[in-house]
Parts: structure tokens; C-alpha cells; sequence
């Protein structure tokens, strides 16, 4: 049986990856057994934000001095600035281990799959070939965890983007891409991964999943994904966390879908799930201590809208909108769960309804790190 | 007897008096009532922020135009800009009414006293005699409202600040301030006016409040005030809130004080001595719709912890600290009550304990505005 | 004959409009004669800068109180904020005045025409009729002033901006719209007004400005016109500024066109060209008197290229590549003339070549206000 | 005889160090004759700015590929943020080479001193020990060079600073620092550095450079030295550039003090010192070859002044007055030389008069990187 944990750690500049390191040199972390790492750095979370470099680069020289190479086909790195709010930096490690456990009959773990995707074409981003190829990654990667749609809780997609070097070779190659600069290609890199997911876990029926509907059709969403854009390869990265009985340890996952911004209800439904009700206003502090990462993707509404009332995140010309919409979740989740170590994340294209966003937890009875 | 409504109005535009216009052509509003108005407005909060004189103005003139001179003595207009995160741009109306209704017998009801205070020196602001001013007006405006120290719930003070006016008529004295310019005044003018509050309800022990302790003894605080800076008159305008059963009506008002900025619970706190518990996550719809203002103080901890965890809010060049907090705190009283129209300031001297602050709310159960 | 003058005044807030009212007051000014007014407010210039309107209905309520409506059919009223970098606030007034003087034989002197243009469909803004309707009210401003089209150094255009109120109306009409939403309405409304002006003056073959080429083909383009889109009615506002024979008075102006943002020769030559020779680095202080006004537009090159070098300006997630662009032409301006009244204004389409812009300077010898 | 060399490389990226590897690698630059380094990354060049640590560790790693241990005994490498405006990222290397060339009699030619003063106690920084150990450098530096006080242009420092880990080793040892905290510590280091330099070129009185002086009497300044702080041992680096018949080669500096941000007559002045006069409105592109670097140091006038105008940049809450100078300065400077590699920095305590600044240029006729 595999055995899947989850760790946390905070982070007390762009690149440390000091308690990581000390996690490794320990031996409480098996390097050979990471297959995702997900960072929240504390950049400006947009175009010019370089603390993504920094712990990217500091995480693969970590990792290559255990002597692991940080390839895409062995992990996903997926790094996320902005910490507006009460965020606090932090990355979460998740760790895949071979287990003599039996498990607990009946009793449901953790389970995560990775796959990633066979290299598509740049003027293959954002089409349907590009919806198709995530959806089989992501079956893959369900296959791999030997989990059922049904048991899958959160899928997490690194996406590829046209950058530059994509551009030109496309340009060079007479091809006309989807999108005319690197960009703009986040949003319909996003989208397409998002409809790819709610295929694979049949979340949306596949004749309204075609290519007009590619981030145009905001009724079109996955319940249970978080694609982030950013991969330079033109591959997509899969990892999928669901509940199996094929699977040991006491880790858990739980995920949600918000209808809008201050859906707290459906916050405290996902805590419930993962086991942590919560009785009063917030998480008691041993519920606290359980919890090893919080995610949430999410967008103000393009209406400018919340309850019928006027928000001002959009039109803020100073302070971009996911700024704020990365500060507010941060209280908004923080209030739930008492923690401030909230990986919030915009550009959510098919990814919850519009103007709300999609939740997962994890969470772990064992002690933690 | 004496009656208190509370109005809320949401604004299209900085200078929206329009739905106030409305009910008071309705006369739904007396305007010889109103003795109060509290506006948030959605410019960025900070030092450049015109948004705050446009609403201030409207309000002027649209009171003129119903024969009612915006005074000082007669009523304060407190304004205070950023709607950071969801935060909606609105306004509360206070409106204090003889009523025939003699109330039920043991019932208490919202009461609202305001007064102002003798003119000051320029010298004095920021210093003792500033708190002891500040005491008598609270004591003054609890006597007009018939409210012991322990009825009362809030206290809400616009401040004076030394704006360049006051600056160079020191000067020209020959007479030093105790703050060398404008914008540094307004820490120990908020703190001055905090301790007078402070020490009006027997909150803070009086041999503590010295000179030397204003604005730099962080253990001492009131948990039931809220003081804005931006009088122009060197006199500090009160208005304190409490629940009498001298007063009818089916206005209420409940204060909390926050140990930090995640301290649901005391907000939860604040929503159940008003007669809104919250049974799930969050209010239920019907709940929210008897709020009529939420009112937050406070700051994030100067070092820069919450809970233990790295907070980044100071160390944000590109967008000022106060900019995040009102942005998180958007979230995180929008998850607990629901609602958008906040009001979040910043600049908590001896308001709340520090890292937290102090938080109020007003409901009534009758149809609403 | 007609006599121009030009008259420049500081502005201490937003809405400061005292040095106006006082050259009123003083018989100064005469409001009747009144034809332009530019203004440069201090807030971020973006979308939610209020100093704009603070200004623009301070000026409309002073021109009410001497009787004059501030209607686009009499004057126009162009407001911009953003002072960054060295910036001063401040306004320009341009009046024209019937005169007994005869003025000197073929000596030329500024001559000022306003046209208006007919009302046009929401559905035409952007398109090659709203070219056609600048080019008809520049020709008519020439006109009225007297003015060949090589004798006009300078066209300043209020253009129409497709506001919700104009987008909600096309859409109950079943009508479609250039762009999609009111701020997308922009670029394409003063590219429009920009080739309309570009014909009227001969600068563009008419073969080649049609419906494609509109905010498309940058080799189109207008070296002596600025466009400001802002105007609420779907009308073109023209102010058309040239030298002529038939004007007398001491006022003079001179355009130049800039091939990028470092293009100071050319600011020098429209010094030169205006009677004001750069001696050495920089105006002298006697010459500096007589600068009435100095007006920029231009954009940042969209290739984030400055003669070969890389610029950061767009790549600028927390400050605006606008507000750059305003600071460094504040300074690269303020060098050559020595003034911080400066006008400088983004949003180039069609004005000048791509990474550069448009410039004029307006002097008079006589003493000034 | 000694020849001082003079290169810059532009940078793609904040760890872009690819040009001077390229410089090294062909052996064009000899990594054991760099003195220094001046870098000008693209962050915001505050608080939070993480591109400096960037290029600073890509530059000591290069280093050290190349056999070079970075220390600050053997070379000051200054890494600052802020390419607001037109400012393109890049760097500037110094290299003093023994050179076969005896220079042709009477000639002068760049000389570069570097040296490094003794550490200094915590509580030292900022106070007339700061002052005088700074000044103690500077002469070892000149010494080191050969060059007499008068025969020195410019000279650039980099100042300690009292990061948490000296504010937390004073406090254990009981000792009381200058300032409270690490921020700001900057202002009193860069004030006593800068005092330090003015009495080593005998530009301030000695009696006058007392204790109560320091970042207190803005008349005391050089005109001749920027001060960075940045230094995390507690050691002043300092780099002495003149001008001496005692150097051979074909490098050349001037400097010039700028009374106002607007004073490009200095500019023009220090340009024509460095062998290239301003024939028109800006360098010549020959010329614009001949220059290496261009440095500028001041500050916007705290009285929000610029000759008698009003200024915004302190008034700004959403983008701070450094960024503003920078931007401004990118402008000024460009439109005299022509270049945007121009280093821009802020933070000029006693470093050119109050409201200017310090500028250095550096020319070489020989072709360049």
C-alpha cells in the first residue's frame, strides 16, 4: 500500500528552503518520495513578481544536493506569489511513500496521483486538443492513485504558457496561436485545463465542452480543480488528491466549491469532510494543528458585484484585483480556520462559478512537522 | 422617551448623497435628527485620499439643501476612505428621535449621546490635557444619554489633527507641538483621544495614563472606542453608543474586542449580545438584513506576527499596510456576518490590544432602509 | 480681429480654482471669451481618479457663478489627472477676445478655433464615420479661426467615451458596439479622432485611413494632435491652435513631434520655433516666463524597447506603465524649459510614431498671470 | 602605471549576469582586477525588493566560477533597485589593470581607489565615530590612488546598516543604538558616511561636523559622493574615482552637483568636463558611445517644492516619492545624455544640497562591452 503525508513549512524569505533541508537532512522527508511542492512566496503575485524564481531555484538546488532532479515527469513544483492579507510564505510538500500498513479496512486515506502530459504544440494551447490532453493526464494520474472520479477531491494542473520562446518558434513557424502574446495565454491555458479536468471527472457533459465554450462559457466549471499557468515546457502537470481505501496513513483531503467570496458555509462543509468541524467560530487550536495546507482559486466577480453590492477590486487602478482578492481570502479563510498559511490563488477560469472559487484541506491526526 | 434608528445607505460614487437625499424627501429622515454620519468611501485611505472631501461635501450641501447646517456641535460627519477588498462604499445615518412610545419595561433599546469639546491649543493635542478634554466630552455625551460606563458599548471620536493651518499658528506663537507636522500628529491625537475614552469608562487605572505612556504603553487600551483624525477644529467631537432601557425602540448595538485579526469569536461574541447568533458559518440571510453597521479599529502588529506566523503588510513597499488590513478584515468580518458595507479603519492607538483592535455592530429588527 | 491669450495658474488641491476665480474677479479673464480649459489633477490619472471630476464641476459651479455655461458648444473642458515625477497641478486657459488692435503687418500671432462636432450613434464611435465627424469639426474650427491646414501647429480633441450608460443604451437597442465594455472604448475612440485629424491637417492619405487601419496600422498617424477621451456626450470637441497672420497679440505657439520619449531635439526646435532658443541646457529664467503651457502625449513603445534598450515601464505590476510614462516626461520636458507645469497625457494611438508622441508649447511675452 | 577600465552590460533579468560572463570568458575583463561593481536592478527598489539579492549572489557566484572570492576587502559590488521610467537594468564594472603604458605627460586618466574601513560597533553607526572612520577610508582610498583631494570627482560608499542581527547583538550586550530599528538605521548611516567623505575633500568645515549635525543640518553636504547602505558587516567600503596624470588609458569621469532636480545645466556642465560637450539639446549618438555610466544621487525637497512649484511625489500614497525620483531622474538625465542605463538611487542625506543631488559620468573614447 502507498501511504501519502503532507507538509508544511513556513518560509522566512523567497528562498528558504532551510526547514525543508532540515526536514531532509532528518530523514523525515524521503526526497526520492516527493511528487508535489506547492509555494506561496511573497512577491507582488504578478508579471514582475521574481520571489517565484527565487524559491523555484532554491528548491531544485535543494533537492538536486539530495540527488534528485526536480523533472516535471518526477514532480510538480507549482510556485504562487503574493501574500497580501495575513498569508504567511510557505510551501507544502507532499510525499508518496511505499507503506507496510495494510490499512485500516474500510478506512480512507489520502491518495495522490501525478501525471503529466505527452508536449503539445504551441498552437495547440488553449483548444480543445489542449482540453483533451489534460483530461487524459488527469485519468492518468487517477489511474495511478487507483482512485474513481467519484473519490477524487481536488485536482491541481501546472499549465503551460506561451512565452516568449514559444511565440517565436511558433512565428517562425508560420503557425497563428490562440493568443497573440505570452500574457495573454494564461487565461486560455487556464481554461483549457479547468474544462479538461471537469471532463475527466465528469463534471461537464462533453458536448458542451468544445472550443467556442473555451473561457467564454462561465457556466462550464470543475467543482474541484486549481490550474495554475507557468510550466515553460508545453506540458500539463497533473496531481490529484482524492479518499481510497487503497490507500494508508491518517492524511485526508476535502475539498469545496464557493458560490461566491464570503461562501464560508462551504469552508466549514470541506473542514467538517476532512474531519474538523468546526463547533464555534473557528477551528479550536488542536484542529488547528491538523491542518497542513488550505487552498483556495478563485476571482472577483467581473460584474463588480458581491450580494448585489458594488465592489471596487477591478476598478482600483493602483492596487491590482488580485491583490485584493488575495488579502480578503486570506481573512475570509483565516476566520474558519485560524491559520495563516492560506494559498490563495486567482485566475479561475472554469474553476468554480463565477465570482466564487474552488476550496481544498488537508489535513493530518498525526503530528506534524 | 428618546428613540435611535441607524440608516445604511450604499454610494455609487464618492459624492452619492443620493438614496439619504431620497429618504429624507421621503422624510423617512428628519434631518434635524441626524447625529451622526459615518461614511466610507472608496478612495485608497492614505494621505491622498479626495475621496473623503467629495462625500464630506455632498453631505454638506445636500443637509443645507433640506435647511440643516452640518455642525460639529449639531452632529459628526466622520469620513474615512479604502474600500479595500469587498468592502461596498456606503454610509450610516444616526438619527435620535423623541418618540411617544414609552418602552417595555426593562427592555433596552440603542442610545446614542454626542457632544464636542472645548476648543484646544495646539500645544495641548497628544498630551494629557488632550485626554482629559477627551474624558469630559465622553462624560458629557453619556450624561446627555442618560448611559452609566457599563451601558455603554461604543465611542466613536473624530479627533483633531494639527493640519498645516494649526502648524504655523504655533509657529508664529513661538509655541512647540508635540508633533512636528501634519500627518505625524495623528497617532498621538488618535492616542490621546483613546486614553480620555478609556479613562471615561473606567477602563484604564488613572494613575496610568501619563504623559509618557500616550501613544507608547501599549498595555493600556480601551476595548470600546474607535477615534478617527481628521477635525479640523481643535475640538473632539463624541459620540458614544449603549444599550439603555431609558431609551425605546428596537435599534441595538454590541461591541467586541479583538485579540488579533483572526479573533472571529469575539466577533461571533458581539453578533449574539445583539440578538444574531450565528447557528452555521456565517449569518443567515434573514439575520443580515437586520444589520444595519459593522465598525472595525485596528492595526496589524508592528512585529509583524499573527499567531506566531511572518506577516508581510509592513513590509509591502507598493501597497501601504493599512491597504492589507482593511482588505483581510473585509473577509473577515464579511465571513462572519455576511455583509459588505464594513467599516475598516486603521490607526488603532490604544484601541484594542495591539495586533487587534475593537469592533461594534448595530442591528434592528424592524424593516430597514 | 481676434487676440489669443493664454493663461496658466497653479491649483493647491483638486478643486482649487481660486487663481482663476481671482483673474475673474479682477477683470483679468473675461468668462464669455472663455474657449479652452486643460487641466492636470493630482490623483493616478487611471480609472478611479476622482480629482478629475473634483476639478472639472469646481470649474463648471465658478463659471456659473459669472454667468457663463460651461457647454461643450462654448468651450472645452479637458481634464487629465496624474502629476507624477515633478509635476505640477494646474490649469490652462485659453481665451479669445475681440480686438481694436490691427496688429503688425505679417506678423503672425496664435489664433484659436473651437468647432464641436454633431452627435453621433454609440455604434459609430470608433468607426470610420466618427473619423469623418472629427475631420468635418476640425475643418470647421480652421475655419471659424481662419486657419490652412499647414498653418495649424497643434489640435487638442475631447473625445466620446462609450460609458455604461451609452453601452446599456446600444444594447436595448439591439445595436453593437466596437468594444465590448466602456473602458475598451477608449483607445479606439481617440485612434478615430486621431486619423479624423490626421486627414483634415493632410497628414494621412485617405486611401489609407480606413476601418482596419483604426488602432491597427501605427505608420498612420497625426504629428500635431492630442486626443483626450473622456467626453460623456457622443460628440468630438475640437480646439484647433495654430499661427496666423489674421490673429494679433503676443501669443504664439509651436508643435514638435517626438520620435521617442528621449526625443529632445525635437522639444528644442518647438522652443526655437516659438521664439524661445535654447542658449544652453535649458531655458533660460526670462524665457521661462513666457512659457504659458507645454503639452505631451505620447505612450510607452508597446515592444518595451527604448533605442534598443529594455524598459521596464509595462512589466510594472504595481505601478501603472502610465504613471512611469507621466513621471519621465515631467522630467525629460521639465529639462528643456526649465517648468513643472506640465501636461503630459497618455493613450497616443495615432498621435505621433509608436514610442514617441506629440508636443506644443504655447509662449506669450507679455507679462503673464 | 595603473589603467582604470570602465565597462557596462545591460541585463535581461535581475540574475542576468550573462554579458559579463561572456566579457569573462573571452577574457576581456580580468575578475581578479575588478574593484567594483554598480548594479541597477529592476525592483522597487524599497523595502521589499528581492532582485538586489538577485544579482548581487548571480554575481558573487560568477565570481567565484571565475576563481574570485567577492569579498568586500577585494571589491564594493552595490546592488540597487528602481528602473522606473526609462531606466534599462544593468551594471557597470571597474577594473584597474598595471598597464605597460607610461601615459602621455600631463595627461589624466580615471583613477579608482577602493578601500575598507576597520569594523565598527553597533552603537557607532550613525555618530561622529561613523563619521570619522568613513573619512579614514576615503584617505586610504586617495592614497591608494594617488590622487589629492581636489583631483577626486566622485566617490561612491556603501554604508552599514543595522539589520536585526546587530539590533539583537547590541541589545543583548545592553548597548543603545542610534535608531530603533533596521529601516531606519539608513538615513543616520548614509548621513555620517556622507559627512565622512566632505571632510576627507575638505568640503565642510571641520568645527561644523558635529554629532547634532548628523542628517540634522541639511548646509553641510559633498558634492562630490553617494552614500548606499546595504552593508551587512559593519565595515564602510568606499571607491574614490579622480582624475590623475598618475593613471594611463583612455577612461575619464566628471562630476557635477545639481542645486535642483531640474538643474541639467550641471549635467551639461560635468558632461562637457568628461570631454563631451553638448552641441545641440543632447549628446551626439558618437558621444552617447563614449559614455560608461552615469550616476545620479538626491532626493525630491522634503518641502514639496521645485522652484516655488508645487510637488505630488511625497503626497502619494500609492506609489512612494523614491519611485517618482527615479522615474523623474530617468528623464532628466536621458534627455541630456541620451542613455537609460542611468543609476538612479535615492536616500541623500548630506550628498548634494537639499532638494538636489550628486551626478557622475563615465567616458571612455576607446571602443567599450
Amino acid at each position: 500500500m502507498q501511504r501519502a503525508h503532507v507538509h508544511s513549512f513556513s518560509m522566512a524569505h523567497p528562498a528558504d528552503v532551510s526547514a525543508l533541508a532540515a526536514a531532509l537532512a532528518a530523514r523525515r522527508i524521503d526526497p526520492r518520495a516527493i511528487v508535489g511542492v506547492i509555494v506561496k512566496t511573497e512577491g507582488n503575485g504578478l508579471d514582475n513578481d521574481w520571489t517565484r524564481v527565487m524559491a523555484f531555484d532554491a528548491l531544485v538546488r535543494l533537492l538536486a544536493d539530495h540527488g534528485v532532479e526536480a523533472s516535471p515527469q518526477r514532480m510538480s513544483i507549482i510556485v504562487s506569489g503574493g501574500c497580501e492579507g495575513v498569508t504567511t510564505p510557505h510551501m507544502v510538500v507532499f510525499e508518496c511513500r511505499d507503506s507496510p500498513d495494510a490499512g485500516a479496512a474500510g478506512r480512507r486515506a489520502l491518495a495522490i496521483g501525478h501525471a503529466i502530459s505527452e508536449p503539445m504544440l504551441p498552437e495547440q494551447v488553449g483548444t480543445m486538443d489542449h482540453v483533451a490532453s489534460t483530461r487524459r493526464a488527469v485519468e492518468r494520474a487517477m489511474a495511478q492513485a487507483s482512485l474513481a472520479p467519484d473519490e477524487v477531491e481536488y485536482v491541481q494542473v501546472k499549465a503551460p504558457w506561451l512565452s516568449e520562446v514559444h511565440q517565436q518558434a511558433a512565428q517562425s513557424r508560420g503557425v497563428r496561436l490562440k493568443t497573440a502574446d505570452a500574457h495573454a495565454s494564461k487565461p486560455s491555458t487556464r481554461a483549457a485545463c479547468a474544462l479538461g479536468v471537469a471532463l475527466a471527472l465528469g463534471e461537464v457533459e462533453p458536448a458542451r465542452a468544445v472550443d467556442a465554450a473555451i473561457n467564454a462559457d462561465p457556466s462550464l466549471f470543475t467543482r474541484r480543480a486549481a490550474v495554475t499557468a507557468g510550466n515553460d515546457t508545453l506540458q500539463n502537470e497533473v496531481l490529484v488528491f482524492g479518499m481510497s481505501a487503497r490507500w494508508s496513513g491518517t492524511a485526508r483531503v476535502a475539498h469545496a466549491c464557493l458560490d461566491d467570496l464570503l461562501d464560508v458555509g462551504a469552508i466549514h462543509d470541506a473542514l467538517r469532510r476532512v474531519g474538523l468541524p468546526v463547533a464555534g467560530a473557528q477551528l479550536a487550536s488542536t484542529q488547528q494543528q491538523q491542518v497542513r495546507a488550505v487552498l483556495f482559486k478563485g476571482d472577483p466577480a467581473r460584474a463588480g458585484l458581491l450580494r448585489g453590492e458594488r465592489q471596487l477590486m477591478w476598478h482600483d487602478s493602483d492596487v491590482h484585483a488580485l491583490r485584493h482578492l488575495r488579502a480578503v481570502m486570506s481573512g475570509v479563510i483565516g476566520a474558519a480556520t485560524g491559520t495563516t498559511r492560506v494559498f490563495v490563488s486567482a485566475g479561475a477560469e472554469h474553476q468554480g462559478p463565477a465570482g466564487g472559487g474552488t476550496f481544498a484541506v488537508f489535513a493530518d491526526g498525526s503530528p506534524g512537522d
